[in-house]
């Protein structure tokens, strides 16, 4: 019961602060590595945020981490421009998963059940030139995050496709995580006495069956690190 | 076969540029209003950038878009703070469906099959004080893009509420659209005779059945603007 009180004030105080940052009890920040790494696990494409000509620029682009040395990877010809002009600048990188519509009993209450880390810092170029196995780590990185089993399987890059390719590599360091999860938050309050229906509408990624390239040579068969795969819930 | 060799000579072009912005044939940036529209009516997240300190900040949130006036609402708290701070300023609206991961006979042609829109401006600042029926206007647009019905259906906002919620008016002028979809592009190449098997893992995002908050009134029933959305491809 002072439980329950010390919710109700906690939730009022928010109520009034900034909506989305902190509004709602099951709404949760964690600075917790376990979380982080729990979130960036579940997914292979962020959003990259860089400032170019004084504007911010949000790209998806695909990410992989490297859980040992704590080093988010991507791919750094999609904000090499922009780095190429401001080295040395801070990006941030945002992974979103979506869970759920948190429909309530009033407007005001109606939210998202998701989970989302955000990374800032100064990632470092990698180039054939700069850093040859650096490189080459993190296009094994990213490869193996995005699709496990590929970078034994498929052609590695030759020469001239590194000379290509760049990769950003970002420290884990500068990271927060926020997540919502649960029914909504009206179920105590007195909207619950409208006799509105109130509760969450799950969202589900799921991997499909694969589909075989039409050019593929005739007897080719789905390796199972690609197989396996179907019908799981991604990643 | 001159299109063929067209295509290749392009092709030759793209791939020594930027990798991800225009490397391939299959990847294809539009400024069509209908593919804008396209991408903007299937999600209802997107990921704001905004400048806070000098440094881009990268945040998921709820979108809706009001497709006759040409308007996409956000929640103004999400990004009030720095725009409190920096009024005027150009904020990047990203929003992003991932359809597919592309296996490539090669790891350099890897790529993900995806939508992407990016809009830029500088939004209007919607307050009860400021524009009372502009707020509205957009908590309407909002509500019903995320969850079509529940503006009809659940209880509207109390002019507490209204006082407490911030909505951010951007206009659709500037947008920009990337989609990529289809096969490998490498099952033309020298790598077509290696003999690996190469395709698309697709991936889909569905709604699954509801789930009734547990403090809900016994006999209370799902209506059919809720119900009507399950296990149908998202959203």
């Amino acid at each position: 019961m002072a439980h329950e009180e010390l919710n109700r004030q906690v939730r009022q105080d928010l109520r009034v602060t900034d909506r989305t940052s902190h509004r709602r009890l099951r709404e949760q920040g964690s600075t917790s590595r376990e979380d982080l790494d729990a979130v960036l696990r579940a997914g292979f494409v962020c959003h990259l945020g860089v400032i170019v000509d004084n504007a911010p620029m949000v790209v998806p682009t695909v990410y992989g981490v490297d859980f040992v040395s704590r080093t988010l990877y991507l791919h750094g010809s999609v904000a090499s421009r922009s780095l190429v002009r401001a080295p040395e600048s801070t990006v941030c990188v945002t992974v979103t998963h979506i869970d759920g519509l948190v429909l309530a009993r009033s407007v005001f209450e109606h939210g998202v059940n998701y989970r989302s880390a955000m990374v800032y810092g100064v990632p470092r170029l990698l180039t054939h030139r700069t850093d040859r196995r650096g490189l080459l780590t993190g296009l094994r990185v990213l490869t193996e995050h995005c699709a496990p089993g590929q970078w034994e399987y498929a052609r590695r890059p030759s020469a001239k496709e590194l000379a290509a390719t760049t990769v950003l590599a970002l420290p884990l360091d500068e990271a927060s995580v926020k997540l919502r999860s649960g029914p909504p938050d009206d179920g105590d309050g007195p909207d619950a006495q409208l006799g509105l229906w109130a509760g969450v509408l799950p969202l589900r990624t799921v991997w499909d069956d694969p589909e075989p390239d039409p050019a593929l040579t005739a007897g080719v068969r789905v390796p199972p690190h690609v197989s396996g795969r179907g019908h799981r819930t991604a990643p």
